[in-house]
Formats: C-alpha cells, sequence, structure tokens
C-alpha cells in the first residue's frame, strides 16, 4: 500500500483539476494577451479562475490578485518589493517578521541584511506560536512591513493573524501574511484579518506546482518583481500559464468547499494517527494539540532520528518528513524545532506527518503499524537511547 | 478552417510534449526535494529533462540552467542580479541593450534607470538590425552588461550574436541573450557564441506555459531573484513544477530535431504565404528578407490598419498579430515599427505572421485567399488609402 503523508510539502492535483487544466494544454493554447479568438478562448476560464481566488480568499472587487510561479515568488515580490519602494526609496528600513517562517521569507530577509535593511525576528512562544504582543513590542516609526505566516509548516500551528492584522493597521504598518499552509485547512478571510498582503501555492491544496498567487490590498501596490509586459495589471509580466491558472482557480473552488471536511473527517484520522503514535513511550507532538490545521501533526521521537524514520517508512512505501520539504536535501537540524528551544538531541527527532483529503483509513491503519514497527526496530539499534523500559517495548 | 499564424506569442503545446507531462499531475506527484520516494520518483525525468536543456544549447556541464517560470523571470534575474552585484554593491553602472528588445528587458532597463542606472538602447539599422560594432562603441569602463536579443519576435531578424560575445568577452563585460525566439528556429550554441547568460521559454516552442530557463555559464553566478529554498542549487527557489521541467526539456528536444524541417519545410511555407502577400501592391516585408527566422514575416500593408487586418482575419478564425503579444491589449504603435524610423502611418499596418511546424500547406493556401479579401476590403474603406489604381485592385 502507498500512503502519502506529506501533504504540507506538495499534494496530488485533484482530478477534477487536472481535468479542468486538460484543454488548455494543446487545444485552447492562445496567448491571452492575443486579440484573436485563440487568444480571447482562454479568457472565460481565466475569469471564473479568478473569481474562485477572489471568492476563497474573501478580497475585495478593487483588491488585486496577482497570479505568481509560487508563493516564494510571492513572497520575494512583497518583501523586494517593500525593500525597493519604502527603504531603498523612502525613509523606512525595517522589517518584523518570525524565527519560524518558510525560508522563501528568511532567506530573502538575510538577504535584505546584507543590503543593510534592519530585521526582527521575532521568537515563538514554548506552543511555538507567536504571540501578536510581541509584533506590537517591536514596531518601530521605521518599521516598513510585517510578514508572518497564517499557518506553520512543520507544526501546524496557527498565528493569530487577526491579531496581528488589527495591531498593524492601527501602527500603520503593511501586513504579509505567507498563507500558503493556511488555504484549504481553515478559512482564509483576508478582509476579516486586515491583511494587506497574502502569498499562497496551488500544490499544497490539490492544483498544480508552478502557479501560485498574491493578493494586494487596493493602495498597497508594489514595484513588481517581474517587469515586462502588462499581464496582471502591470503587477507581474510574463505570458500567463493558462492551465495553471484555471487549475488553481479550481483548486481554490473544491479546497474552499471541502474546509468542512478537512475540519472533521481529516482531523478524525490526523488524530487517530497521532493517538497511536503518541501511545509510544516518550513521544510528544511539538507544540501540542490546540490550535493546529487539521491534517498536520509533527511528532518527537526520543531516540529515533527523523532521517532513520523517514528510511523505514520509505521502505513500506509510506512517505513522510522531518521538515520542510525546501530544506530537506541538507539534514540540518529541523529549523522550528531548533526555534523551540529543544535541545539538540530533540531537534533531529521530529518526524512530520500531513493528511489530505485524500487520505483514507486504510493508509492512517497501516502507517500506524509501519510506524510503531519502525519506533522498536530503530530504538533496539540506537546509541542514544540505550535504555529503553521493557514495559514500553512490549505495547508496540 | 482554423489557422493559427501566432506562434512568435505562443505555440500549441505538442501532444508529445503534453504525453510526457501526464503522468505529473496526478500520479508521481511528490516534491522533488522530500527524501522519499514519492519525491525521489520525480527525479530520473527531471534529469533527462534537464540533459536535453544542456545538449539543446550545448551548455558545458560546468554551467547552470536554473529553471524559471518564463524568459521574463529569466530576463529580470540577469538584469537584477547584475544592478544589485555589479552596481549596488560594485562600482559598475551601466547597460547596454537594443532599442527593439522584448518589454521584458526594455521594462526592467526603465525600471533600473529610475534607480540611477545608465542603460544604452542602441539603435536598430535600416534591416532593422542592430550591428555588432555599436555594442563596441559604447562598452565604458563602468558597463556591467550587454543584453542583445538573439531573434527579434517582430521580424526574426537574427542579431549578430557570435560576433557580439566576441566583443563582450574581449572586453570583459558579461553577455546576456533573450533567446526566446531563437529556440527551435535556428541553431543556439552558448558555447560557440561566448554567451554568459541566455533566456528562454518553452511555451515558444511546443512546450508549456508557465516555464523557461536561464542558462548561467560557470563563474556568471548572480544574486537570485528568488530567494528562499535550495532548489536549482541555490540559484531559484521554489518548489520545481516537475511536469512543466520535464514538458520543456522535452519540447527542447523536440525543438531541436526539428531545426532542419524548421529551416526547410516551415520557411517554405513561410515564404508562400509572404510572396503571396508581397503580389499585393503597396506592401513591404519590414527589415527585408535576409537573415530571419524561418518562420517569421512581418508585412506592412500600407493604408491598412494591422489591427482591422487582424479583425477580419479573426472572423476567419485566423490568428496572427500586429507585434509582441505581450504589448498587445494597448493599441500602441508596434516599438519596432518605431524603432525602424517608420512614418507613424506605417508603423501601425504591420502585420506579423508566424508560423510553426505544425502549420499546413491547406492553412497557409486558406490564409493567402482570406489576407488578399481583407485587404482589398479595408482599402476601400481606408480613408487613408484613398487612391487605389484600379490595376491594383483587379490584382487581387
Amino acid at each position: 500500500m502507498e500512503v502519502y503523508l506529506d501533504n504540507n510539502a506538495t499534494t496530488m492535483v485533484d482530478p477534477e483539476v487536472y481535468k479542468a487544466m486538460e484543454p488548455f494544454f494543446c487545444h485552447i493554447y492562445g496567448n491571452p494577451n492575443s486579440l484573436h479568438k485563440f487568444g480571447a478562448g482562454t479568457h472565460p476560464k481565466m475569469i471564473e479562475a479568478l473569481n474562485y481566488l477572489y471568492d476563497g480568499i474573501n478580497a475585495a472587487d478593487a483588491d488585486d490578485i496577482i497570479v505568481t510561479a509560487n508563493a516564494t515568488e510571492s513572497n520575494n515580490t512583497v518583501l523586494k518589493g517593500i525593500w525597493i519602494d519604502k527603504i531603498l526609496n523612502g525613509n523606512k528600513n525595517h522589517i518584523i517578521t518570525s524565527e519560524v517562517e518558510h525560508p522563501a521569507i528568511t532567506a530573502t530577509c538575510k538577504f535584505l541584511e546584507t543590503q543593510g535593511v534592519s530585521v526582527t525576528y521575532l521568537p515563538v512562544n514554548e506552543d511555538g506560536v507567536l504571540e501578536a504582543s510581541s509584533v506590537k513590542d517591536y514596531i518601530k516609526e521605521d518599521t516598513a512591513l510585517v510578514s508572518i505566516m497564517w499557518a506553520n509548516n512543520e507544526t501546524g500551528k496557527l498565528f493569530p493573524i487577526k491579531e496581528i492584522g488589527a495591531i498593524c493597521k492601527e501602527a500603520g504598518v503593511a501586513f504579509h501574511t505567507d498563507g500558503v499552509q493556511a488555504i484549504g485547512k481553515v478559512p482564509v478571510d483576508v478582509q476579516e484579518c486586515n491583511v494587506n498582503y497574502l502569498s499562497f501555492s496551488a500544490h499544497k491544496f490539490h492544483g498544480p506546482k508552478g502557479v501560485g498567487a498574491l493578493y494586494i490590498e487596493k493602495g498597497f501596490e508594489l514595484t513588481p518583481l517581474l517587469h515586462g509586459g502588462e499581464q496582471m495589471g502591470g503587477h507581474r509580466a510574463g505570458t500567463v500559464d493558462v492551465a495553471s491558472m484555471v487549475g488553481m482557480g479550481l483548486a481554490m473552488k473544491l479546497a474552499v468547499e471541502h474546509l468542512g471536511f478537512e475540519n472533521t473527517e481529516v482531523r478524525r484520522l490526523r488524530d487517530k494517527l497521532e493517538n497511536a503514535i503518541l501511545e509510544i513511550p516518550e513521544t510528544i507532538v511539538i507544540g501540542g494539540k490546540d490550535n493546529r490545521t487539521p491534517n498536520t501533526t509533527l511528532i518527537s521521537i526520543r531516540g529515533v532520528e527523523g532521517e532513520s524514520m523517514l528510511w523505514d517508512m520509505n521502505q513500506k512505501t509510506i512517505g513522510a518528513s522531518t521538515g520542510s520539504a525546501c530544506a530537506s536535501e541538507d539534514l540540518e537540524a529541523n529549523p522550528v524545532m531548533n526555534a523551540f528551544g529543544s535541545d539538540s538531541e530533540l531537534a533531529h527527532t521530529g518526524v512530520r506527518f500531513s493528511l489530505s483529503r485524500f487520505t483514507t483509513e486504510e493508509q492512517v491503519d497501516y502507517a500506524i503499524e509501519v510506524i510503531k514497527n519502525a519506533v522498536f526496530r530503530l530504538r533496539e539499534i540506537s546509541s542514544s537511547y540505550a535504555y529503553t523500559p521493557k514495559n514500553h517495548v512490549s505495547q508496540l
């Protein structure tokens, strides 16, 4: 049995989404900017897709949603747009973010620091959550932007976006949130939360890879990252990838329609998996169980290297992760675990399981069996888990 | 009959390319950066695709080819990377380009000018070609980059890339070329031409939209445009769009394999179409017939607005263009026509026909008939073509 439990890294394209994309490769293939029917033929489904995106995040008609290649591009667009407009060519010089953002934010901030920008990386509390009050404490006269993720990719922890939005609005500071891990898992309402910029990637919610979006509230327009043609109202140049845009739109519609299912059935299966693993001694849910996306659990299994667990599970055709896939080619300790202040041994023991609406009960049952056996085997041979109480082993 | 003669704007995905992409939507969907089999399962075809790209442009193994969203992103990566590395953080301040580049270059240069960068826009000669010697004349001590297109999108005119490459190499100035309109139409060899950076987009050679690439010669690495994860060796962050990368690779392989066909059969049909139109009085090929990509012709038909021609052809399900699709939503005069120094009436009379290996003889015959009738009708009602000699009309 193949069991894919790495949906925070990427998801399968929903077959219905794929079906909607299909005509736009070999049949309705015109350039949307062309004036003839081959170009115009792409417009109805593009407009429909855009409407799904607006509805999905409750954007106002006057706001912009620009289609990008992925959330990484969206994030870079905001951070570098702010840099150019408010810092290089303005009188601000400060950005606030958190210690547990995705590399698309932290690596960009590290770059901006090399250009003289002051960046505050706010720590998370013992539950792995950023406290809204800390944002307020660090906003200064020259703060140009606050960028805080909506949901953490490793733990699924939800950050207090509404409170941070209110704080930023009151302080008159632009607020960006990386919503990659929130779309399709929890309701996302940019107006209710006073979000000025929102990034997301279609491939995290059963849309195709290679396409994402950036929501820009009216009045918060920025110098584009991609200059060129007048696509996306001049906010993002480059021929629009029609198939992917259509796919992303429908994926958003379906994601929003499945929010109830996510919060009940996906949550039930996640809890079943999590509770079964927690029956193994000396296992903990990093950040605790409260206030998470319904599909994610990050579990530390003492004495077991996360990479070893992945190996054992992979042998049994189960896919999971030790952390963000975007950082997984190097075996550095999970930055989120580090941010939690875990000791360095613990930092290497996290395994992230992330489900989707396509995960089945049978798959979860199979995974539980494999995981228990893997933990038993790995603890047996672990040098850092020399002492395993026999009564715990017997539970396996 | 549907006749698509706008292949310089975008192309149909080759059904063989589409077939190669298909498994990567709903079946082999893992994140390539993930360590499990769902991720690793994407690698063989990605490696194969990359090899096709290296072979297609004769890149050396030590060089980088990074997968981007499109040539616009590739172009922005080079221009803004040079800006950051050599100008903001270096002692250069000058970029040389031409007056007839794609908006992805010219709009980016216009932006860089707002940041204090000095940009020289070299004019083209009466044939619409940039003379290599003019590049040499304008290289200064503080020139950071020369960016000249390989083939012009409007006229198909080939620029002296090999000569410019040699000049830049001798002067020690980095050389970028936008190869969007060259790939699949003429041989592209980055080593032979001393090209340091080459941009291209898959959708111009029967690959999918939403994916392109940037060739970077070893030793010419730049600060990335997209910071984030370590994808593409750190040169371009963001989850790789596997399906599109696989599609682009195969599209490159097929494009190179069809270069001979392009140069014989596509050229023959282009010439047949062109010569038939040139039988109409007061028509000219902009830039002349020499030294062009085999698929393109830009024809000025005196007294006939290009937009009107498009309308008439569109009624008969023929797609063509008045200029770059990336600029066609506004009805400004074709910048290439302007650069030629044409009078303003002429500047509005250009119609571009661009064929592909999928264009058939029957389609060309049908287009010729429609075009002749359209010119006749439009000249009859044209205020700017009040006098039409009767003997010319009879030829129609």
